[in-house]
């Protein structure tokens, strides 16, 4: 680990980069041992450079399966590694799954988790019941016949600030469970296929995402009627509460932070 | 063999195919012994559902590596098997990498290859030279710094009724290498880092559109000037041929089909 002495040559400078994952072969964003991570991908690589152990904090943690398109996170250095060409050495040695998208150089202030102001989260349906695209099935949850335009009533209503806690994975202690869930948006896919849902919020509580489609899903499918979801919310009827949505249509689209 | 004799329960049912792959892990269309290949694994899913040899007619050949998410292709059941849900039945057992999208009785005029019109095939360039996408690797061939205004006017020289001899690959016995090239057109990819070139030809040689883009790369690189494709299709300066384009960024899009 740096210590921080005194001197230029000792001072640290602090880089955010923004990173792309195929998250199937990955046990999830976050070391752990004997598991194959993106963090754990990222640090071996700084560790090799620098010759001593260096952290990557993360946005936040994505669950095993859950792919990105703009992660964030951020490292520190001490000065004299300060113009490595950051994102080619990473992208030179990273196995094919990974990609860095940007690095830059970033003030101590900056924090991939707590700086960030919002994050947008990708669900992707594939809606045509009788075949996948091969290339797209590690990315697309496969569900027929739903009825779009009461899941989108049914967004509605979960946009807002809300204890989301009967919405995240139980048995996950968090300080607080509410959070504010700015949009909730339907995009066309990447093929005639498929849908998108955008959620957009200041913070997500884990599986938050995939349980919000799960109970999407359940309405478009009439399993679960509209009125349900502020019911959900005000943690009545969580026996209600439909199946988690499977990791592997998720995606972390993108993390904002404020102009610092 | 189906073997015709008279009698409607032995007369013959033609069915016309279209389905999408993932090349990447197939030796392409043709059966070759051994090898994981298109055709072998749709004939092998015949074979097994009807108790004997049904051959599957592409529309043409894909080489190795090389995608489609429009083949078509053709296969001859006896009457009692007409009625099966071949959709279904070959998307049931089908690998993840092939999917059926389609599959209609036709008349037995109709040959996958013979009737058709024309083909397109899309050739995928990732133009951004710091990064990809890491679920877009398999798809894409990354080239940096064309220039592609004059790619587009090299491809207007490509356009017409040519013989292609110098684009095919070497030592395929042809009857005739002269075909019409209808269009080449350049189109945005799936994400904003790529550009696809549209290949629109009442038939290709091997290897033909492979050695087109890698003509056209060429030219975008400034390797090749612009007026040398005349002299590659009069087939003079055959030693200027530039690479053939790599198969894993080459899809085989559509078949068209004149009107019975």
């Amino acid at each position: 680990m740096i210590d921080a002495q005194t001197g230029p040559e000792n001072s640290v400078a602090r880089f955010k980069m923004t990173l792309a994952y195929v998250g199937t072969k990955f046990h999830g964003w976050q070391v752990q041992k004997d598991l194959r991570t993106v963090q754990g991908c990222l640090e071996d690589i700084l560790a090799s450079m620098i010759g001593h152990s260096v952290t990557v904090h993360g946005s936040g943690r994505t669950d095993a399966g859950v792919h990105a398109r703009g992660q964030v996170a951020h490292f520190d250095v001490l000065e004299r590694w300060a113009h490595v060409p950051w994102q080619q050495a990473f992208n030179a040695q990273l196995p094919p799954d990974v990609s860095i998208l940007n690095v830059e150089r970033v003030p101590q202030t900056f924090h991939a988790r707590y700086s960030a102001a919002s994050k947008e989260y990708v669900y992707t349906l594939w809606t045509e019941p009788s075949f996948v695209f091969p290339e797209r099935r590690p990315y697309v949850w496969c569900v027929r016949g739903l009825n779009f335009c009461s899941m989108e009533r049914a967004a509605g209503n979960m946009v807002g600030r809300h204890d989301f806690a009967c919405f995240q994975n139980r048995g996950t202690p968090m300080k607080s469970t509410v959070r504010t869930l700015e949009r909730v948006q339907f995009e066309p896919g990447e093929t005639a296929y498929e849908r998108k849902i955008r959620f957009v919020a200041d913070g997500f509580l884990k599986q938050m995402v995939r349980n919000l489609v799960g109970a999407l899903v359940a309405v478009g499918r009439g399993a679960l009627t509209l009125d349900t979801i502020p019911d959900l919310l005000a943690q009545k009827n969580r026996c209600l509460m439909p199946e988690t949505a499977p990791a592997w249509a998720l995606c972390l689209d993108r993390v904002v932070f404020d102009e610092p």
